[in-house]
């Protein structure tokens, strides 16, 4: 079918539709909202696009996205560098530092272990964390992998590699999310919500 | 509260945030996922945008959006350029030009007499309207406007201008849309289908 679109307009919604959770329908009516913003919105958002692409890159250190070579997180001195949360990619670090509390560093993986898809230790970020555990005094991991059969084999090769070398290894706990409804929960979180329920008076 | 992106992932993510539809969650979603496309797209994407919003204008006969000084639809020698179907703005067009069963021309309003917005029918591209039709041999309009307060007073008002002077004018019929379940249906369509029924057989 021919569109029906300016060519440009047409260009823009192919754009939109390659984005997460946007459809043909949203992604022309976003298209034709673009239109509407204002010409200065428009050039700056371009702009920013293409330097965007252009400037982020990992940080050098711990594999978080930064225009600079280092990562602010890398850089504050105010941060527990031998607390190190090892993430599986850089939107994680983005979820932790929105939720506020993490006072330490990350490691960004870049991938888990998956062997159905044929991807090694070797092929993660893992020489880099034993690196830097090793240049510091206290080292401190908290895991914090999701709960699939990739993250559990992470968890589990991360820990294997640190053991005996006297290095304190947390993962993140399971359970409820907070606000959900007991009864649209799945049954494995709901199973180990249970096993894992914290006693709150004896 | 800071954000957590580097400076021109939140400039992304805030443009994302103007388009209809897209929540803070969505934006973030998707401006992380835009600095994972290929460069090329988003070079192409970045310059269409600016492109589009430049080039792109009201075609000078009928008002719909286009890069040339007319509009492919009224530049087409294969349309009915006496059926003239008038509608509010130039996404109607596309909805129409997508259903692809018109065959005339169009003639876009840019927007309702309203007088509770104080816009009045001078307001909106009706003198225009007048001179076309006046040009014509045989013309004759199909009023598509939408079925709100707005859409009723410009539709009587176009009827009014154009009373004794041989147009022939219709509009769009009411009734259930397509596929919809009975029982959803609010009552004033659910009423205008019953008295606009339809006799099939006698």
């Amino acid at each position: 079918m021919n569109s029906v679109y300016p060519e440009s307009l047409d260009k823009i919604i192919e754009f939109y539709k390659k984005l997460p959770g946007v459809g043909e329908k949203s992604a022309e009516r976003m298209a034709l909202a673009t239109l509407n913003l204002p010409v200065d919105d428009i050039e700056i958002f371009s702009n920013e696009l293409v330097k965007a692409k252009k400037d982020l890159h990992p940080c050098s250190i711990c594999g978080n996205l930064t225009d600079s070579e280092i990562c602010t997180i890398c850089a504050n001195e105010n941060r527990d560098h031998n607390l190190i949360c090892v993430i599986e990619d850089y939107k994680s670090a983005f979820a932790f530092e929105k939720a506020g509390n993490f006072r330490g560093v990350y490691h960004v993986l870049n991938g888990l272990i998956s062997p159905i898809d044929d991807i090694g230790a070797e092929d993660i970020n893992l020489s880099s964390l034993v690196k830097r555990v090793e240049s510091l005094k206290t080292p401190e991991l908290i895991l914090a992998l999701k709960s699939s059969i990739e993250g559990e084999t992470t968890t589990l090769y991360i820990k294997k590699i640190f053991e005996q070398k006297n290095v304190k290894i947390s993962r993140l706990s399971y359970g409820l999310p907070i606000g959900a409804e007991i009864d649209y929960l799945d049954m494995t979180t709901l199973d180990k919500a249970l096993s894992d329920r914290k006693v709150i008076s004896e």
